[in-house]
């Protein structure tokens, strides 16, 4: 049986959605499910989906892979549910931008031998099944991030299925992803939402940006559904990336407003070096 | 004469070099200085700039438009030293990302005949003759900023001027403009050096992000030179902005915090309905 020829996706949105592409496009049979039934159907009419999936998520035994690819909060309580209806052959992995408590909930529920986190970084501020794309995991790094005990045979099934759509897998410990996480994914996307409520509430228009600008408030237009509960989720380590920004916010503030003129051009230059790196 | 015939372009780098490309391809004769002379000369040897100025401008008499794009501190002095040279016919403007100083400072020379505040929103994190490019202009916002008494004809000359490149003119008090860009230029600017600042703290490489956090953090690319007279010279508006986007920061981490869950995905919604508007 070659790995991943019946893999059934929770979820088709913006990741979920472009997995069942890249699958479809290489043969795979793919079962799905998804709240909106209709992105089930209008996949299912596309040839991307083969199955849809009922709520109670019978079938899933059959499946050889079964991804959770719903907001994180929802892939937890999904998990519950997945794990008396696989087969103990059954790889179990999921997409969500915070890994320790699944991973934790994982080995709670005995699926140490099924279920290897993941996580593509592969998301942008688009999202659900119209944003879906063939080739979206193409290049994109994936954190795979196993259990503390998992067996190395089990890790290397997740990272052979990570492969195949061309991401390049990055084996990382839960607790240290989401620690990483917090600054590299989870800080830029309140930073540009703080951006966005401080320009809203001066009243300018995103219009009124220049390219610079428009970049830095691109993430604003993310889904609150997905990323609300991930920065709950992983609110400690937050916490402490936002104070940081805040802090250089105020030392950039200072610089601004003291006499010494070189200040503000040496906390520029400080920030290129690290650019240009 | 047509208008432009006969241009100087004091400062060949991204803004004043990609004008002078757009100027050399419509046929005008092109001079230009800049401290460094090889980007002069590779100018010359591209056949985009025509003549050489020296560092005492003599030539200028001959133009019919000098172009101030140098950054806005220089372009301040500069235009003390542009003042006595040029003719009474010749149209002076800049490039500048502020405006009320050196619109006072025209007026203070006398120049409000002759001086009519620009600035172009072209620009990206790359600096230099080598970034600029022919058509940067086009289809760019174009700030003018005369002064209070001037004569509508001098200002529909420096409109023209603009339009000509495919920019779209905006006529703009100069204090209107300077509060408006805190909020839309340089508040994005110091936001994007502050997230870089933050994370180079903690030891994270800009490769280690996501393409979202790759926009934010691109700004954090720009020119010190640039950008740090233009940051200090606006600084009260820039305080306040800065004030503003600290106040969201502060509230985002409150609502992260918080036992009330709705509250951050509340935050994340309004920001996405400013977002799509």
């Amino acid at each position: 049986m070659t790995e991943g020829d019946f893999v059934a996706i929770l979820g088709l949105g913006l990741i979920g959605g472009s997995l069942a592409r890249d699958l479809a496009a290489r043969g795979a049979r793919v079962a799905a499910y998804d709240l909106d039934r209709g992105a089930v159907r209008q996949a299912i009419d596309e040839g991307v989906v083969h199955e849809a999936l009922d709520a109670d998520l019978g079938g899933l035994r059959e499946a050889s892979v079964v991804v959770l690819a719903t907001p994180v909060d929802a892939a937890l309580e999904l998990l519950g549910r997945v794990a008396p209806l696989v087969n103990t052959s059954t790889l179990i992995t999921d997409v969500g931008s915070t890994k320790a408590r699944i991973v934790e909930r994982a080995s709670r529920l005995g699926l140490d031998g099924r279920f290897v986190g993941a996580h593509p970084l592969a998301g942008d501020h688009r999202s659900g099944w119209g944003a879906a794309r063939a080739g979206l995991l193409c290049g994109a790094r994936v954190y795979v991030c196993p259990a503390d005990r998992a067996d190395p045979a089990l890790v290397d099934r997740a990272t052979r299925f990570w492969a195949r759509f061309g991401a390049e897998p990055v084996l990382m410990r839960a607790e240290v992803h989401d620690e990483t996480l917090a600054y590299t994914s989870h800080l830029p996307q309140l930073l540009s939402t703080a951006l966005a409520l401080a320009l809203a509430g001066r009243g300018v228009k995103r219009g009124d940006l220049g390219s610079g600008g428009r970049d830095v408030t691109r993430l604003a237009g993310s889904s609150p559904e997905m990323w609300a509960p991930v920065a709950r989720e992983n609110r400690e380590a937050l916490h402490h990336a936002l104070l940081a920004v805040e802090r250089e916010l105020g030392a950039l503030r200072s610089a601004l407003d003291g006499s010494d003129a070189e200040a503000l051009r040496e906390r520029l230059g400080a920030a290129r070096v690290w650019f240009e790196v």
